[in-house]
């Protein structure tokens, strides 16, 4: 998505440790505009499929994820990164290595919000190693549900996450597809 | 709202502790286009201000402050509750005490995205005693900026965070205010 890539090389800044920080827009201050269009872009790429669910992890996906959801006429399930009183034991779980943390964290999402019969979006906001996709799918696959594809607004293809998941089949799309990063520039993988 | 009091009459349950769960809809799983229609109200009541800036905490606000920024056409800033190697260390902070998590956190806000010049618009899912809004008021006054008032959709009003505020001299809008709440039952304050 050429606005999306625009955006990057303009806002965006390549941080030590692979770390792209696109706080300004995309995360710590959300461009909702942006938003919306990455929402109806994702929306077109599965227009040919049912999807019933939008399926999320708090907290920087949400936006895109709801954006998205709005465009398909879905509710989006978010999940939890951490137990809080207002969930219930009745979960599903999966222990997920958090790269912009640096910890391991148990992901819950409350088994009510996803069902057998849903037909499962992933939006995230970054697609790397696939740690937290990896961690959704256990999740989507305890549930007996059918994952339909993932939607990321970016991917560092550098670090294989993406190209992994494609080679077991799943469907991957990725609104802006970094192929190289350095304290000098950023290149994309041509679409 | 009247859709959403309904909704939470539907939907929402009492659990011990004063917490009212409304995970099928306002934050586990989201209804977006509920969230959309609480966005649109949200704009309408704060249309006679000049708000440059919807500013929201991790994570069960972000998808009511994103509808309510994009029916004002203003961006969203993030208040972060824990520190990830993305964000930088200039930044405004405020110890919150949690409801639903039992502990207190340091929450976080970079500098680079709330500015002497901002009208600022609070949004968040629930007001209850205040802890969250005093907080993020608190990073509002360390950056010079104006607060304009809060806008939250659901007021737990036998708590008394929201009367605090409005006593102060802060404007709070709430799309829900409950008034009392049992197991059995469950009423809401008069508009």
């Amino acid at each position: 998505m050429r606005e999306l890539e625009e955006r990057i090389l303009q806002d965006g800044r390549v941080l030590p440790g692979n770390i792209l920080k696109v706080g300004s827009f995309l995360n710590q201050q959300i461009d909702v505009s942006l938003m919306a269009k990455m929402g109806r872009e994702i929306a077109r790429l599965y227009a040919g499929e049912t999807v019933t669910k939008v399926l999320t992890i708090e907290s920087s996906g949400i936006a895109i994820a709801v954006m998205a959801a709005w465009e398909l006429g879905v509710p989006v399930a978010v999940v939890k990164k951490s137990h809080a009183a207002n969930q219930s034991d009745n979960v599903y779980s999966a222990e997920i290595k958090s790269y912009t943390h640096g910890n391991t964290y148990t992901a819950t999402l409350e088994k009510d919000y996803l069902k057998a019969s849903d037909r499962v979006l992933i939006v995230d906001d970054f697609l790397a190693s696939g740690e937290v996709i990896n961690g959704l799918q256990k999740m989507i696959g305890e549930a007996g549900a059918v994952l339909v594809g993932c939607a990321v607004a970016i991917e560092k293809k550098f670090q294989h996450g993406g190209d992994t998941l494609r080679q077991s089949g799943v469907r991957v799309e990725s609104l802006a597809m970094v192929e190289s990063m350095t304290d000098t520039g950023l290149t994309f993988a041509e679409p």
